[in-house]
């Protein structure tokens, strides 16, 4: 418990991040920050790269790490940190934990013998961000829509970690909840909760009695055949990673209202977001027992 | 049934209230429109207020009435409507049906002889129109918020319609609810529904606690010894109608986040709040008679 | 809060009430109770009256006082106590808190100067006993039922205190709900929570859709014209109060399966039953200042 | 569609089964059943079973097929069935759709070429069968304890499929609910749902403050660690088939009181469950596309 952690770079969820482990007893030191966006003054600032290697027995790296394998994601800071200048001065074996990390930057991390983890591809991690995620969509459809998700009818393709959570919430504020799944178990689980439940391959059929439909699925199944059917008063809210659920070449052609969303989770609650990075480290420190 | 309705002045609801009325079997005329901006395109519009009001077996006005007392509400049109003149027109014991229609014109009414009623004062409108109210109020929150609801913990202030409909929300969204009212009775009510509850006296004492507070009571509860303690990161969302529950000069000297969200349902929900005006009215149609 | 409580008589729930009292910091005396029937041993029993009489501020009598108006309502004690003898040794002005008194015998304090006050009356009471109530009902029905609840079609008939819980905890464990009610402003306030709604007058037409009917209402609205299109495998519950809402001697006639379940608290969730006259009684105690 | 299905022994769940497959358009026969058991009476009840077997497309038998490997399960017949005898009749390639049979009578099968299929192993049907063991088990904590379940504090012992539905359905009725489970991401699910969690190592520690445990986890968990801080007023419900979660012997020795429930489905909604094992002979005929 007397482990010192580096939280090197990153957007408000980072400085949450570092906040929730100085919380938890760790010593910790954040890098890659301008003071005046650090909302949280009781964190020890270090903004030298190799100092801040240097403390740390854990090291932590944003979410994503970066955007274009040259710079550290560091839209908090007035300078840019070299990604492979700082992989460089981490010392073998040391503990790297990563936020979706690419395949180049991780096989430098093997190259340079660093022991690294990639948080965004734990279980909870992605189940605890589908909170943020399916609250950011019910705000984007209560923006857009001229009616209330109260008693309208939403239809949730898909029904893995954001689908469960964006089902019961729209449930609970009293939507008139369908989802719909491939599987003849996730059909039964839909069932114990009370939604309405239709198979992925009758969409196309049903589509046009849903005043809001929410996409989780990434395969493009909002195709021509299921655009078509679309009611011109709906909208179509995309969580698909990309490439995205939507054929939006035809949606657009259609005049269909569609709303890509993405990485909603950092975009509408930062903080939350940040909570949930930090209580999945907990988790790995704790597993590792390090 | 066939009987003929004027609907006259009034913004995007007063058009979903012309429609649902000609949905169920009525002849529906729409005036004070301008044609383009009159999305459905189904009901007649004449701009002629005399041949409006002949045509009327019962003439609906919008909500509100005015805000002048000069002037009809007519923000799609660009022509004016004088209220006085219409008022005029309008013969002996015509049913003309109002939305919180002020003083003065109420007392023409009485002058000219006009039989009417306010759909504002109707119970299920005030219970309805809670449903958008609170939608709008989430939305404000989760836009607001750098946290989501989901797990924050939330104070409903008042437990009157807007707060049993908010509170049942807020709960199924999964946030940690508490209401704070002041009758025994409600205080039992919150617990059958299993909220926390507060005593109205002990907000001052608990407020600190909160992430999010809603105040839907139009008094000035939140003065000088409650707002001092709310807590920095919070935001207090006052849903109270003129003149608002917050002491708004003192919230601001002590830099505390307030949005004072007024007549949220035409504004986030026109189309719901329109459905809401024209169920309403149906009611009072058929507990009529006429 | 030095102040002396003796709670005489009673089931129970009674005894939960001293308890409950006793954990709030009153001095309690038990009476007319065998020693053996008490579970918790706490709470000293005192089996004279008039020392009982004597020990007290405040005086608590059971739910009911007496089914006969003559011995007090005492199921856990070998002896019988004489109201009338008890009321002789209450002092005037003495507070006496009383559970369903019946006019004779409140005719009798008002004759002694007696201050009593019916628990029973008070509106969180019968709040909050709508919780065991709708549970009870609930356990009848999973019981008596080759079908689960969840996925049921079943009807609410009313939306009173009852009505309110049995609805919401239906709700919540899967089950198809509808509510009737006669009133515009309770059919918004059903709408609100989600639940289907049918005017009461339109219940003869759709009560054949049913699995499970539980009746609130204390009027025979179950009479002829409803209960022979009640479907052969569906159940009757009535919660409704004597005379009950179900013309039984039709319902044998038609050979319809119906269960008229009364005083459901005390029988299923007595500890619970106590707790809430005990809060019940701590509120009055609040409220009157003594 | 025009397929034969004879459904040969069981007990109530079979006849729903039956009717449940007719209704599907199946031409079906029933087998193994005293005609005055059969509330339905459109089913062809044919009693020679060598019959039976040579109408049918498809057989299915009965859950479990048998006590005793001996004779088939047929608790609503007043002659006894030799399942071996059976076996023999079934043709090679025969569709047999079979519940929990045990290996020596799916070594039967093997031997004579009978295609056999246990629709009991199904996913679905094992998440949907949750459904009445959750409310049966609800049912016997609001029979034995006196307090409501609404405001009670609830342990859930594992989160599967038993776990997640009757986690739920006592969240729906207002319970206090906590879930125990190993892994962090059923921790994160649960929290996702808004209930507590404990981890399963932290049982011992925490369980005195539960009124009900419901135990789902399938080992003896409640060891005489756990069982002797269970407070004494409160109930264990073992819901893990055999050998159950409890010693037994421990908690009879400590007086701790436990209802060993098993088998639900069937006792407590055997139309439900009747339904249930419908529904999913109809994937599993569905999916083979006979």
């Amino acid at each position: 418990m007397n482990q010192k952690i580096s939280v090197i770079g990153g957007d408000a969820r980072q400085i949450k991040v570092a906040a929730a482990l100085s919380d938890h007893g760790y010593s910790v030191m954040l890098t890659g920050f301008c003071e005046d966006k650090v909302f949280n003054k009781t964190i020890k600032i270090e903004n030298d790269v190799q100092k801040a290697v240097e403390f740390a027995d854990i090291i932590v790296l944003p979410l994503p790490v970066s955007f274009d394998d040259v710079f550290l994601n560091t839209p908090l800071y007035d300078k840019q940190i070299d990604v492979c200048e700082l992989m460089k001065l981490v010392p073998k074996n040391q503990l790297l934990l990563t936020g979706m990390i690419s395949k180049k930057l991780k096989t430098l991390c093997n190259v340079y013998g660093i022991y690294d983890m990639d948080y965004f591809n734990r279980e909870e991690m992605k189940i605890l961000n589908a909170i943020p995620t399916a609250e950011g969509a019910m705000e984007i459809a209560m923006r857009e829509m001229p009616i209330t998700l109260h008693n309208s009818r939403t239809l949730v393709m898909g029904y893995g970690h954001v689908g469960k959570v964006l089902a019961k919430m729209l449930w609970g504020i009293g939507s008139k909840v369908t989802v719909s799944a491939r599987k003849c178990s996730d059909l039964a689980t839909i069932r114990t909760y009370g939604y309405d439940s239709i198979k992925t391959e009758d969409v196309a059929k049903y589509i046009g009695e849903f005043n809001v439909i929410f996409n989780t699925i990434p395969a493009k199944i909002l195709n021509r055949d299921v655009l078509q059917n679309v009611n011109k008063h709906s909208i179509i809210i995309d969580l698909a990673s990309k490439p995205g659920g939507v054929d939006f070449d035809v949606a657009k052609e259609l005049n269909k209202k569609v709303i890509w969303a993405l990485s909603l989770p950092g975009k509408v609650a930062p903080i939350t977001a940040g909570e949930i990075i930090a209580d999945t480290i907990l988790n790995i420190i704790e597993e590792l027992g390090v």
